[in-house]
Protein backbone atom coordinates (compact mmCIF):
# COMPACT_ATOMS: atom_id res chain seq x y z
CA UNK A 1 0.00 0.00 0.00
CA UNK A 2 1.68 3.47 -1.52
CA UNK A 3 0.33 6.69 0.55
CA UNK A 4 -1.08 9.35 -1.63
CA UNK A 5 1.43 11.72 -1.42
CA UNK A 6 4.14 12.13 -4.39
CA UNK A 7 7.54 13.00 -3.59
CA UNK A 8 7.78 17.08 -3.16
CA UNK A 9 10.55 18.64 -4.98
CA UNK A 10 14.34 17.93 -4.12
CA UNK A 11 13.12 13.88 -2.81
CA UNK A 12 15.10 11.09 -4.22
CA UNK A 13 12.95 7.79 -5.02
CA UNK A 14 14.94 4.70 -5.34
CA UNK A 15 13.71 2.58 -8.47
CA UNK A 16 13.82 -0.55 -7.15
CA UNK A 17 11.48 -3.36 -5.96
CA UNK A 18 11.11 -4.53 -1.58
CA UNK A 19 12.96 -8.06 -1.46
CA UNK A 20 10.66 -10.30 0.94
CA UNK A 21 13.56 -10.94 3.20
CA UNK A 22 11.21 -12.39 6.25
CA UNK A 23 8.08 -11.79 7.31
CA UNK A 24 6.00 -10.08 9.85
CA UNK A 25 2.43 -10.85 11.37
CA UNK A 26 0.46 -8.42 12.35
CA UNK A 27 -0.33 -9.65 16.20
CA UNK A 28 -3.43 -6.86 16.93
CA UNK A 29 -4.33 -3.32 15.82
CA UNK A 30 -4.02 -0.07 17.71
CA UNK A 31 -7.13 2.52 17.62
CA UNK A 32 -6.18 6.63 18.05
CA UNK A 33 -8.21 9.26 17.77
CA UNK A 34 -6.22 10.17 14.03
CA UNK A 35 -8.39 8.92 11.38
CA UNK A 36 -5.81 10.77 8.62
CA UNK A 37 -2.05 11.54 8.50
CA UNK A 38 -2.20 14.79 8.96
CA UNK A 39 -4.19 14.70 12.17
CA UNK A 40 -1.16 12.87 13.58
CA UNK A 41 1.12 14.37 16.10
CA UNK A 42 4.60 14.67 14.71
CA UNK A 43 5.29 12.67 18.05
CA UNK A 44 3.38 11.20 20.65
CA UNK A 45 3.15 12.86 24.08
CA UNK A 46 2.43 10.62 27.56
CA UNK A 47 -0.28 13.71 28.43
CA UNK A 48 -1.17 12.38 24.64
CA UNK A 49 -5.01 11.10 24.62
CA UNK A 50 -5.62 7.63 25.98
CA UNK A 51 -5.04 5.05 23.00
CA UNK A 52 -6.55 1.17 22.19
CA UNK A 53 -3.92 -1.71 21.42
CA UNK A 54 -6.00 -4.25 21.38
CA UNK A 55 -4.19 -8.00 20.97
CA UNK A 56 -5.12 -10.72 19.07
CA UNK A 57 -6.31 -13.24 21.53
CA UNK A 58 -3.68 -16.02 20.66
CA UNK A 59 -1.12 -13.40 21.98
CA UNK A 60 -2.40 -12.48 25.41
CA UNK A 61 -0.28 -15.04 27.52
CA UNK A 62 2.24 -12.83 26.29
CA UNK A 63 1.16 -10.04 28.04
CA UNK A 64 1.57 -11.87 31.62
CA UNK A 65 3.71 -8.99 33.89
CA UNK A 66 3.07 -6.08 31.84
CA UNK A 67 1.85 -3.42 34.47
CA UNK A 68 0.31 -0.43 34.83
CA UNK A 69 2.46 3.08 35.43
CA UNK A 70 5.27 1.05 33.12
CA UNK A 71 6.53 2.41 30.10
CA UNK A 72 6.82 0.06 26.97
CA UNK A 73 8.30 0.51 23.50
CA UNK A 74 5.09 -0.24 20.98
CA UNK A 75 6.49 -1.18 17.20
CA UNK A 76 4.10 -1.30 14.33
CA UNK A 77 3.45 -1.53 10.63
CA UNK A 78 3.25 2.10 9.08
CA UNK A 79 0.60 0.68 6.87
CA UNK A 80 0.18 3.14 4.37
CA UNK A 81 3.44 4.62 3.81
CA UNK A 82 5.03 4.53 0.51
CA UNK A 83 9.01 2.72 1.21
CA UNK A 84 10.93 4.10 -1.24
CA UNK A 85 12.06 6.99 -0.64
CA UNK A 86 16.01 7.94 0.02
CA UNK A 87 15.90 11.43 0.31
CA UNK A 88 13.06 13.96 2.01
CA UNK A 89 11.79 16.99 2.19
CA UNK A 90 9.55 17.11 5.14
CA UNK A 91 6.53 19.51 5.30
CA UNK A 92 7.56 21.29 8.43
CA UNK A 93 10.48 23.07 6.97
CA UNK A 94 11.27 21.39 3.00
CA UNK A 95 14.47 20.86 4.34
CA UNK A 96 15.56 17.74 2.02
CA UNK A 97 17.58 15.06 3.93
CA UNK A 98 18.20 11.25 3.91
CA UNK A 99 15.19 9.01 5.05
CA UNK A 100 17.35 7.58 7.63
CA UNK A 101 17.70 11.20 9.38
CA UNK A 102 14.58 11.29 9.70
CA UNK A 103 11.84 9.94 11.86
CA UNK A 104 9.27 10.34 8.92
CA UNK A 105 6.57 7.37 8.42
CA UNK A 106 7.99 7.05 4.99
CA UNK A 107 10.80 4.04 5.05
CA UNK A 108 12.35 1.20 3.36
CA UNK A 109 10.69 -0.52 6.28
CA UNK A 110 7.87 1.07 7.36
CA UNK A 111 8.35 0.07 11.17
CA UNK A 112 6.86 2.71 13.52
CA UNK A 113 8.45 2.61 17.15
CA UNK A 114 6.57 4.57 20.02
CA UNK A 115 7.74 4.85 23.83
CA UNK A 116 4.14 4.49 25.50
CA UNK A 117 2.80 4.64 28.93
CA UNK A 118 0.62 1.85 30.08
CA UNK A 119 -2.66 3.01 31.67
CA UNK A 120 -4.67 0.01 32.15
CA UNK A 121 -4.44 -3.74 31.09
CA UNK A 122 -8.03 -5.27 30.69
CA UNK A 123 -7.80 -8.95 29.05
CA UNK A 124 -6.62 -8.59 25.32
CA UNK A 125 -6.62 -4.53 25.51
CA UNK A 126 -4.20 -1.97 26.76
CA UNK A 127 -4.93 1.51 27.11
CA UNK A 128 -2.04 3.38 26.86
CA UNK A 129 -0.42 7.13 26.06
CA UNK A 130 1.89 8.55 23.86
CA UNK A 131 1.17 7.15 20.63
CA UNK A 132 0.79 9.27 17.60
CA UNK A 133 0.08 6.39 14.34
CA UNK A 134 -2.99 6.23 12.59
CA UNK A 135 -6.42 4.11 13.78
CA UNK A 136 -5.98 0.77 12.31
CA UNK A 137 -2.35 0.29 12.97
CA UNK A 138 -1.07 -2.83 12.41
CA UNK A 139 0.48 -4.30 15.91
CA UNK A 140 4.10 -5.94 15.90
CA UNK A 141 5.47 -6.36 18.94
CA UNK A 142 5.65 -4.57 22.47
CA UNK A 143 8.48 -4.60 24.86
CA UNK A 144 9.56 -2.87 27.89
CA UNK A 145 11.36 0.73 27.91
CA UNK A 146 14.65 -0.37 27.87
CA UNK A 147 15.64 2.73 30.18
CA UNK A 148 13.39 0.50 32.71
CA UNK A 149 15.47 -2.16 32.08
CA UNK A 150 19.22 -0.54 31.93
CA UNK A 151 21.80 0.21 34.16
CA UNK A 152 22.76 3.16 31.24
CA UNK A 153 20.55 6.06 32.38
CA UNK A 154 18.86 8.78 29.82
CA UNK A 155 21.25 11.68 29.57
CA UNK A 156 20.35 14.35 32.34
CA UNK B 1 15.28 -20.23 11.21
CA UNK B 2 14.74 -21.08 14.10
CA UNK B 3 17.42 -20.83 17.47
CA UNK B 4 18.93 -24.03 18.72
CA UNK B 5 17.39 -23.01 22.30
CA UNK B 6 14.31 -25.55 23.53
CA UNK B 7 11.79 -23.88 25.83
CA UNK B 8 12.88 -24.13 29.19
CA UNK B 9 10.52 -24.70 32.35
CA UNK B 10 7.66 -23.04 31.99
CA UNK B 11 7.72 -21.21 28.84
CA UNK B 12 4.89 -21.55 26.86
CA UNK B 13 4.71 -22.32 22.81
CA UNK B 14 2.33 -21.11 20.44
CA UNK B 15 1.44 -23.77 18.05
CA UNK B 16 0.40 -22.02 14.77
CA UNK B 17 2.30 -20.70 11.88
CA UNK B 18 3.41 -17.27 11.50
CA UNK B 19 0.94 -15.35 8.84
CA UNK B 20 3.07 -13.80 6.39
CA UNK B 21 1.02 -10.00 6.62
CA UNK B 22 3.52 -7.95 5.28
CA UNK B 23 7.50 -8.22 4.31
CA UNK B 24 10.57 -6.91 5.86
CA UNK B 25 14.04 -6.27 3.23
CA UNK B 26 17.01 -6.16 4.88
CA UNK B 27 19.06 -3.30 3.57
CA UNK B 28 22.82 -3.76 5.72
CA UNK B 29 24.32 -6.13 7.73
CA UNK B 30 25.63 -5.26 11.20
CA UNK B 31 28.86 -6.50 11.94
CA UNK B 32 29.82 -6.76 16.18
CA UNK B 33 32.79 -8.57 18.29
CA UNK B 34 29.51 -11.14 19.50
CA UNK B 35 29.83 -14.75 17.71
CA UNK B 36 27.22 -16.34 19.74
CA UNK B 37 24.13 -15.73 21.61
CA UNK B 38 26.16 -16.26 24.72
CA UNK B 39 28.73 -13.45 23.46
CA UNK B 40 25.88 -10.86 23.46
CA UNK B 41 25.39 -8.55 26.33
CA UNK B 42 22.41 -8.27 27.55
CA UNK B 43 21.66 -4.91 26.24
CA UNK B 44 24.47 -2.17 24.68
CA UNK B 45 25.69 0.77 26.30
CA UNK B 46 27.23 3.96 24.43
CA UNK B 47 30.55 2.47 26.30
CA UNK B 48 30.02 -1.02 24.90
CA UNK B 49 32.98 -1.76 22.00
CA UNK B 50 32.67 0.13 18.18
CA UNK B 51 30.55 -1.91 15.94
CA UNK B 52 29.51 -1.26 11.74
CA UNK B 53 26.23 -1.08 10.32
CA UNK B 54 27.42 -1.46 6.34
CA UNK B 55 24.37 -0.06 4.34
CA UNK B 56 23.31 -1.39 0.85
CA UNK B 57 24.90 0.96 -1.61
CA UNK B 58 21.60 1.83 -2.96
CA UNK B 59 20.67 3.41 0.43
CA UNK B 60 23.42 5.33 0.91
CA UNK B 61 21.47 8.41 -0.42
CA UNK B 62 19.41 7.76 2.74
CA UNK B 63 22.48 8.60 5.67
CA UNK B 64 22.22 12.37 4.52
CA UNK B 65 22.40 14.96 7.20
CA UNK B 66 23.52 11.91 9.95
CA UNK B 67 26.03 13.28 11.91
CA UNK B 68 28.77 11.87 14.66
CA UNK B 69 27.71 12.66 18.42
CA UNK B 70 24.15 11.92 17.84
CA UNK B 71 22.36 9.05 19.05
CA UNK B 72 20.31 6.92 16.47
CA UNK B 73 17.92 4.32 17.05
CA UNK B 74 19.01 0.90 15.08
CA UNK B 75 16.35 -1.68 14.15
CA UNK B 76 17.37 -4.78 13.20
CA UNK B 77 16.15 -8.78 12.20
CA UNK B 78 16.78 -11.28 15.19
CA UNK B 79 17.33 -13.56 12.43
CA UNK B 80 18.51 -16.35 14.97
CA UNK B 81 15.68 -16.33 16.93
CA UNK B 82 12.42 -18.53 17.40
CA UNK B 83 9.17 -16.80 17.08
CA UNK B 84 7.14 -18.95 18.74
CA UNK B 85 7.07 -18.68 22.97
CA UNK B 86 3.92 -16.81 24.48
CA UNK B 87 6.48 -16.48 27.73
CA UNK B 88 9.62 -17.17 28.31
CA UNK B 89 11.67 -18.09 31.94
CA UNK B 90 15.14 -16.04 31.10
CA UNK B 91 17.99 -17.44 31.89
CA UNK B 92 19.14 -15.18 34.22
CA UNK B 93 16.51 -15.11 36.88
CA UNK B 94 14.26 -18.29 35.49
CA UNK B 95 11.21 -16.43 36.46
CA UNK B 96 8.53 -17.15 33.49
CA UNK B 97 7.02 -13.93 32.36
CA UNK B 98 5.22 -12.84 29.07
CA UNK B 99 7.40 -12.20 25.76
CA UNK B 100 5.78 -8.72 26.00
CA UNK B 101 7.08 -8.23 29.51
CA UNK B 102 10.64 -9.44 28.35
CA UNK B 103 13.34 -7.83 25.88
CA UNK B 104 14.36 -11.09 25.11
CA UNK B 105 15.13 -11.57 21.26
CA UNK B 106 12.97 -14.61 20.75
CA UNK B 107 9.17 -12.74 19.92
CA UNK B 108 6.19 -13.21 17.59
CA UNK B 109 8.37 -10.46 15.39
CA UNK B 110 11.72 -10.51 15.76
CA UNK B 111 12.92 -7.11 15.60
CA UNK B 112 15.38 -5.24 17.72
CA UNK B 113 15.77 -2.15 18.39
CA UNK B 114 19.00 -0.15 20.31
CA UNK B 115 20.12 3.24 21.03
CA UNK B 116 23.79 3.61 19.70
CA UNK B 117 26.14 7.04 19.15
CA UNK B 118 27.18 7.96 16.09
CA UNK B 119 30.97 7.89 15.86
CA UNK B 120 31.78 7.87 12.26
CA UNK B 121 30.19 7.73 9.01
CA UNK B 122 32.19 6.64 5.97
CA UNK B 123 30.47 5.99 2.81
CA UNK B 124 28.16 3.12 3.33
CA UNK B 125 29.21 2.11 6.58
CA UNK B 126 28.84 3.43 10.44
CA UNK B 127 30.92 2.99 13.22
CA UNK B 128 28.28 2.80 16.25
CA UNK B 129 28.59 2.02 19.64
CA UNK B 130 25.67 0.84 21.34
CA UNK B 131 25.00 -2.67 19.87
CA UNK B 132 24.10 -5.64 21.82
CA UNK B 133 23.13 -8.21 18.59
CA UNK B 134 24.87 -11.21 16.81
CA UNK B 135 27.41 -10.29 14.26
CA UNK B 136 25.84 -10.39 11.07
CA UNK B 137 22.51 -9.26 11.90
CA UNK B 138 20.35 -7.96 8.83
CA UNK B 139 19.82 -4.70 9.34
CA UNK B 140 15.85 -2.87 9.20
CA UNK B 141 16.34 0.82 9.61
CA UNK B 142 18.19 3.94 11.25
CA UNK B 143 15.94 6.48 12.84
CA UNK B 144 17.30 9.82 14.82
CA UNK B 145 16.87 9.28 18.23
CA UNK B 146 13.72 10.07 19.13
CA UNK B 147 14.75 12.15 22.67
CA UNK B 148 16.27 14.79 19.99
CA UNK B 149 13.73 14.86 18.25
CA UNK B 150 11.06 15.76 21.00
CA UNK B 151 9.34 18.46 23.55
CA UNK B 152 9.25 15.16 25.89
CA UNK B 153 12.33 15.50 27.58
CA UNK B 154 13.38 12.02 29.44
CA UNK B 155 12.70 11.89 32.99
CA UNK B 156 14.93 13.86 35.24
Amino acid sequence: MTDKYAPRPGETVLDAEVAPDAHVQFIGVIRTPFKTRDDCPRQGRFDGPECRIEVEARFVPALQGLEPGKRLEILYWLHQSRRDLLTQSPKSDGKTRGTFALRSPVRPNPIGTSLVELVAVDGAVLTVRGLDCLDGTPLLDIKPDRCGYSVQAPDK
